[in-house]
């Protein structure tokens, strides 16, 4: 699992006094910068290798500006190509948000997936859910 | 359906070269607007009667800067409390991106859920998935 | 000058009921569309020949969701390489924000600035301040 | 001086392959956190005491994703009602960007500024530029 600390901003806060609803898509991006590094050791953009298939939120509970919150991050599954990411969010020891992440592994070049390397396979499978 | 153009802004690309998939959770929760009017016509936020429960995307294809897309957003089931929103993005006559969001009619003041009206659901069902 | 009508979107409102003070440079970047075009037709992100230096934004008035605003954006100075815009925002008829923002004409391959065109020259001084 | 380590986030990149001048504004306010916690210790935003009347970015390099930056928080001017922040944005030890904020300490029920407590002024004055 790995972890990351985030302070919410007050821009992104909503009219309803709340953290919104769309942050935490990003949130949950930049929690996957340990999974992207494995792939793009140095994150140069110019040489990234997975793309987004399909996200999933689920709002469990308000989050609020002025308090901190964790996102937690674990590998559901790997397939041939294809790895599905487990996230969820705490604020004060409390699950607010949890959410899935498919990504696949992708030649830009040749605009198809290609396999996951054994030796990253190994590495995400350290960081399976439950683990 | 719902129908709704959106001109892509240059702050939503990514170094990818490509809209960023976080930008989507915003444009479906613009077009679901309409929704929105039917329990808060004047868009009063002091008002608002819904919340979000759980967003899916599924990106079909990379979405460009440059080029207008429209956001079809149709209802895909009405329960009790809850509406499922389904929604697809088109870009140059392309499907691009899909979305569902599960949303609840709510009372902030005593913190829980409630029906909704008959006369919101009759409207609902005017816009069911295919018809 | 150039007017762009834009809907808020729920997602830029903060938790002091109105639109948060960081979404005013995203919009008038999108304002600053037509300039985008003079110098780059397509909106080709690979052929961009501009570079911002510099931004100001008085907030003059609360912003409210629910209600259009429209973005009118002037020309306020063409140098040799550099351009000034000046952009107001109206709601309701009433001035609720103004800004300017410097661009230079950029050579993202030589890494310096370089001339505007004539041409675009001619086109940027019809859309002058008080034109 | 107050110093915020933000590390760019993905979505806050732009086609250009680089960090999107509208996200500048939005560390910037991150940052000011400090200066918030002044007037409302709890961050609550129901006792928000803060407007802001203007604000101006200048870009002075190019911001990469993938290595943190720092933001430097000072006061450039204290005067009755109103506060002048100026910040600077640092990546690799280079200035990339520079800024400045001017805050209103204002009472939201009578709608119009009020004096800035002495006590809060003298801890502002701890950190005027240069100090």
């Amino acid at each position: 699992m790995f972890s990351l600390i985030i302070m919410p901003r007050f821009a992104e806060t909503d009219a309803l006094g709340h953290i919104n609803n769309t942050v935490l898509p990003v949130w949950f991006e930049q929690a996957r910068t340990p999974i992207f590094k494995l792939f793009t050791p140095t994150l140069d953009v110019n040489k990234w290798e997975l793309i987004l298939a399909k996200i999933e939120v689920e709002y469990v509970a308000e989050i609020f500006y002025g308090s901190e919150v964790e996102i937690r991050t674990s590998v559901e599954r790997v397939g041939t190509s294809s790895i599905v990411i487990y996230q969820e969010v705490l604020q004060t020891n409390q699950l607010v948000a949890k959410g899935k992440a498919t990504m696949v592994h992708f030649d830009h070049e040749q605009k198809k997936s290609k396999p996951v390397p054994d030796h990253i396979k190994s590495i995400l499978e350290e960081h399976l859910v439950g683990h």
